[in-house]
C-alpha cells in the first residue's frame, strides 16, 4: 500500500489514518507498512471465519459533489461496504480505503476535500467501532471514487447467511421502510426545503447500514438474506435465483414511511416505484420459516417464497403481475 | 458487493470470476454473494495471522490504454497489490477486484475491455494460485481504474517482516536489478523496437512481483523489508524512518542489468537515475544482519545501515551525497 504519484500534501492523508484509532488487540501490524496483519482471536480462541467485501462509490454515479458534502461521501462509502457484511451476519471489524482523486485543478482544493472525506470515513468507523487497516490514494481521472474493503468476523458456529437458502413456504421480510433514499434524492433534485423531508435527504446522502441488526436474532431466524443496495426488485431476483425458488409479494405490505408518501404526493410520484427500484436503502431483505417467524422476526413481512419455476410475482391492486428487476440510476433519471 | 448501475453486459463480468477457479478448501462462501467468507486453516490448524493490502492503478497515472493491452493492465493490478504481501512475508491466497470504468462511448467497447482486463487478472491468479473472492464493477469517470485487495497467510510463528526492524550495522540488499520498469517505459516512449529491450518493455507493462522469494529464506534472514514500488530512494527513506536509522549506499553496487544499461546508452540517460527513482520494479529491498548474510541472502548487497541521525547517504564517484526521495511520474516526464 502506498501513496505513490501524489503530491506531498496527500501523504498526510495516510498519516491521518494512523493515529486516531485505538489499537485493536487483533491487529498485529497496523496501517503504515506494506500490508496490515491481523491476528483474529475471539476470547483467545482463533477465529474460524472471516467475511470480506469490497464496494466502490464513484462521483457522478453514486454521489455528486454538488449535492453531497465530502464527509457524507466518506460515510456513504463505508456504510455501503459494511452493509454487505451485515447481510452475511458478520461483525464488521476492519476496513481498507482506496481513494482515487482528480489531478489538481485551480478550482478544487483536493487536499482539503480528501481530508474531509476521511472525516466522514472516521465518523462511520467510530459509529461501528471499525479500525482502518490501510489504504492508498491515487491521482488519476477527472472524478472521485472511494473504494472500501470491509472485513468482519463470523462469530456463530452456525451456517453462513447467504442468498441461497430460501425455502418454499418461507416468509419474506424487510427490516425497514423502503424507497427513502430515492425519495431523498427527489427532494434534493427538486430543491424541496420542507423539514419533513430532511431525514430522507440525510438518508440519501449519508446512509446508515443496519449495523444494529447484529444484536437481533436475524442470524438465527433467517434462511437467506441480502442487503437492499440495488432495489427490492433486483434483490428479490438475486434471492430467488440463488435459492432456486419463486416468490409472491403483496405490494400493499411493503413498508413505506410517511415522509416518503408525502414526497411522492408532493411530486406526483408512485411511492411503490420508489420502494421497488429506488435502491441504496441498505435495509436487509431476508426469508424466514413460518415457525421461527412466530418468535418475532426483526422486520415487516411482505410475502412468501414459492416453488421453483413459479416465477416472481406481485399482488398489485387485486392483480398478479411479474416482478421486473429494475435498477435506478439516480443521476440520470 | 454488487455490479450496480452497470449495463447488463457487465453483469457477466461478475459471472466470469465465479466459475474459473478451483474451490479452495479455505473458502466457506465464494464470490457471488454479498460478502465472501474464508475459514483460514493451515493443515487443520486455524491460521493465526492474515495479511491484507490494497493497491489501485489508474489510467493516465499507472498505465495508458495506448501502451498497455488490457490483459497487461489486469496483470499489473494484481502483481502490484500482491507485491505488498511478499514484502511482509505473507503467502498470497485471495484477491478482491474493484474496477471503475468510463461511461459507455461509441469509440470504446467497455465490455470487451473489461473482459480482457479480467483475463490478465486471471493470468496473475493462475501464476500465484490465487482465488478471486469477489469484487465490483462501477461505471463512473472518464478513465479506468483497477483496485485490488490482496489477502495472504503468514505461516511462520516468527515476528512479521516490517519496514521498522533495521538495525545499525545491518547490510542492505535488493533482490534484483533496478530501473528496468523505467527503462521499459523509455523504450516504449521512444518507440525503440530493438529485441534487446523487449523484456524491459514487458516488465514495465506487465510486471511480476517476487512471488518466488517466498521459497527463499528471506523471512528468516531479514530484519526489515519493503517492496520497490515508488523507487529505491523513496523506499530507503521509508525503511530508515520506520527503523529510526540512517544508511550508506555505494552507488556502484546497485544492480543494473545489461538491457537497462544499453537503453540508457542509446538515449543518453543516466542508468543510476533510473535505478534510484524509476519505481515499479517490484523487487524487495531488505536489511540483514552480517552474520546471517553470510548464509547467502537472496540478493545483492548495496550498502549498510548506519546510526540514527547520520542521515541517508550515497557514495557516488568517491563523494558522499545525501539521498533524496524522488518519485517518478512516468507519463509526465
Amino acid at each position: 500500500m502506498s501513496a505513490s504519484n501524489i503530491s506531498p500534501e496527500f501523504k498526510l492523508i495516510s498519516l491521518l489514518t494512523q493515529s486516531d484509532y485505538p489499537k485493536d488487540k487483533d491487529i498485529a501490524l497496523g496501517n503504515g507498512d506494506d500490508a496490515a496483519v491481523i491476528s483474529p482471536n475471539v476470547s483467545e480462541v482463533p477465529l474460524k471465519r472471516l467475511a470480506i467485501s469490497v464496494d466502490t462509490i464513484v462521483e457522478g454515479t453514486h454521489f455528486l459533489l454538488s449535492l453531497s458534502t465530502p464527509q457524507q461521501i466518506g460515510i456513504k462509502a463505508v456504510e455501503a461496504s459494511v452493509s454487505d457484511l451485515i447481510a452475511v451476519g458478520a461483525l464488521p471489524k476492519f476496513i481498507l480505503v482506496s481513494i482515487t482523486l482528480p489531478r489538481a485543478s485551480p478550482n478544487i482544493d483536493n487536499s482539503n476535500l480528501c481530508r474531509k472525506i476521511y472525516e466522514g470515513i472516521d465518523d462511520a468507523c467510530q459509529r461501528m467501532q471499525l479500525t482502518i487497516l490501510g489504504g492508498d490514494t491515487s491521482v488519476g481521472s477527472d472524478s472521485w471514487s472511494v473504494s472500501v474493503t470491509s472485513l468482519g468476523y463470523i462469530l456463530s458456529d452456525k451456517r453462513i447467511l447467504t442468498r441461497g437458502g430460501a425455502k418454499q413456504g418461507d416468509l419474506i421480510y424487510v427490516t425497514g421502510a423502503l424507497g427513502r433514499s430515492a425519495a431523498g434524492f427527489y427532494a434534493l433534485k427538486h430543491k424541496l426545503k420542507d423539514p419533513q423531508l430532511s431525514d430522507l435527504i440525510q438518508h440519501h446522502l449519508a446512509p446508515r447500514c443496519r449495523f444494529d441488526l447484529l444484536a437481533s436474532e436475524l442470524g438465527e431466524l433467517a434462511t437467506s438474506a441480502i442487503d437492499i443496495s440495488d432495489g427490492l426488485s433486483s434483490e428479490l431476483h438475486h434471492i430467488c435465483r440463488a435459492s432456486k425458488v419463486g416468490c409472491l409479494i403483496d405490494e400493499a405490505l411493503i413498508p413505506i414511511d410517511a415522509a416518503t408518501l408525502y414526497l411522492a404526493q408532493t411530486l406526483t410520484l408512485n411511492p411503490h416505484e420508489l420502494a421497488w427500484n429506488g435502491g441504496e436503502d441498505f435495509e436487509i431483505l431476508f426469508t424466514c420459516p413460518r415457525h421461527l417467524a412466530a418468535r418475532g422476526a426483526p422486520g415487516v413481512c411482505i410475502g412468501e417464497i414459492t416453488e421453483e419455476g413459479s416465477g416472481l410475482s406481485v399482488l398489485r391492486r387485486g392483480r398478479l403481475e411479474p416482478i421486473l428487476a429494475k435498477g435506478f440510476d439516480h443521476f440520470n433519471c
